[in-house]
């Protein structure tokens, strides 16, 4: 009998469940990162260390599983090939891991999902046909993510000091804490795209004209990328993230909002039955 | 009798002039790259190289020169300070190659010099005193520079793959010689700036909705400082650098012009002859 195993992976940790056909839940498991593309060493290890987590108790080997993992970096597709062959289970298919956030808010509803918080990522699932939008990376999109505000908020900090745009309380904090114009480029050119994201607690409910301004940016690009979405039939939306509580409350009445069905794993599980099903 | 040396140099090379305090030219020299700040090895060794051919038949020893070096990446003091203290001049100033171009070209005269190639950085003379604008680099500034419009090419591409704008010939070009959607994020995630100015060509002269609306970007966010960089009185502008010529037309008539007096070298010497004068 088979038996079906759903992974979801990011840069904080990787989570892991077993069920069986009926969809019940035979055990679960935990472990590191998992980004196929930064990392795929560690990634195939903390896949490999969840699943054994999972499969404690159950009889069950990793050969008998049928595979879905939804793995950070996964975008890059010969990352994810190189992955899905080194894996041991029956079959193994390796998809980025804002697929199956979306596959486990939406279950099998169409709906939109925006998943906002260090970076941004899109899913609409229309006619039960699942495509994901945006999700491109701090250099060229992410638009409204905690990344990309944080850069902008850095950028308006230099531009106020050489008198391009108004200084504000909060810019000029930003300024003094980071140590001037050298210190902010010295951090913007020597971190991650995180380290900007946790700049996010200066801009968020900060009543100063920079913060609001920033803030308004990003739900300006949300907003429209959103209702480019919308445009082919309405859905409803699915906030997730760090920022989607932010961005559900700013966007609130404009499109019917749902909260999420289930989780990344439960959206991988549903993947694996499915693929037998549709078999 | 003292002898003054100046030194222009940055990503591509280093050059170096020898004079007396007449300001005769002694001698000239040229070496590799000198970016203080990311190879300071290779600046101090390139910076010598230059020197002692500079210095070649004159009789002098580096240790009779007062110099005045301009380098990339001497924004960040403390590697400015680090290879002051290195060298083996009578004396030693280091500022940026921005400072030492402005110099250059302003001559004794007050005027705006906007530099913008790879990066972009202005300067202002007002009353014979020297300040530089921008030149934050390319996360967080570097208005209408190539790297910064190279990158708006590509984030633009993305989008229109995506739906979120229209999708145009150059376009659709650049998605398929970059390997699609995979292949921009790639180069934009392994490529130093420099990558994304080369993409110009392909803006310069192209009959096409992006190239134009780009290149009306970075037109506008040049137009702003330099608007804003006059209001304190009318000053000319030298345009400098590889898009120097492409800004000067953009922009013609809206203030006085004028070619640049002289190099960076120039600057850097007639600094440091101005050293012991105004001593």
């Amino acid at each position: 009998m088979a038996l079906f195993l759903g992974i979801d992976g990011g840069g904080t940790g990787c989570r892991a469940a077993v069920a069986d056909d009926a969809g019940r839940i035979l055990g679960t498991g935990r472990a590191g990162p998992a980004n196929v593309n930064s990392d795929p060493d560690g990634a195939l290890s903390n896949v490999l260390a969840a699943t054994a987590e999972a499969l404690d108790g159950t009889g069950a080997r990793p050969q008998d599983l049928i595979a879905v993992l939804g793995l950070a970096g996964a975008n890059v597709t010969s990352a994810a090939q190189a992955l899905a062959t080194a894996l041991p289970f029956a079959q193994s298919h390796v998809v980025t891991d804002a697929v199956t956030a979306a596959r486990g808010a939406l279950g099998d509803t169409d709906g939109i999902v925006a998943a906002i918080g260090t970076g941004s990522v899109f899913a609409v699932c229309r006619g039960g046909r699942l495509r994901q939008y945006g999700g491109r990376g701090f250099v060229l999109g992410d638009e409204g993510s905690g990344a990309v505000m944080g850069r902008m908020l850095l950028a308006r900090a230099l531009r106020a000091e050489d008198g391009f745009e108004p200084m504000t309380p909060l810019l000029r904090t930003v300024l003094q804490d980071m140590g001037g114009i050298e210190g902010v480029i010295r951090f913007a050119s020597s971190n991650p795209p995180a380290a900007f994201a946790a700049l996010m607690p200066r801009l968020l409910g900060a009543d100063d004209p920079a913060a609001l301004s920033v803030l308004a940016a990003g739900v300006a690009d949300v907003r429209a990328i959103l209702a480019r979405l919308q445009a082919d039939g309405p859905l409803p939306v699915v906030f997730l993230g760090g920022l989607g509580a932010h961005y559900a409350a700013a966007l609130a009445g404009l499109w019917e909002q749902r909260a999420p069905l289930g989780s990344g794993v439960d959206g991988a599980l549903a993947m694996a039955r499915g693929l037998t099903v549709g078999a």
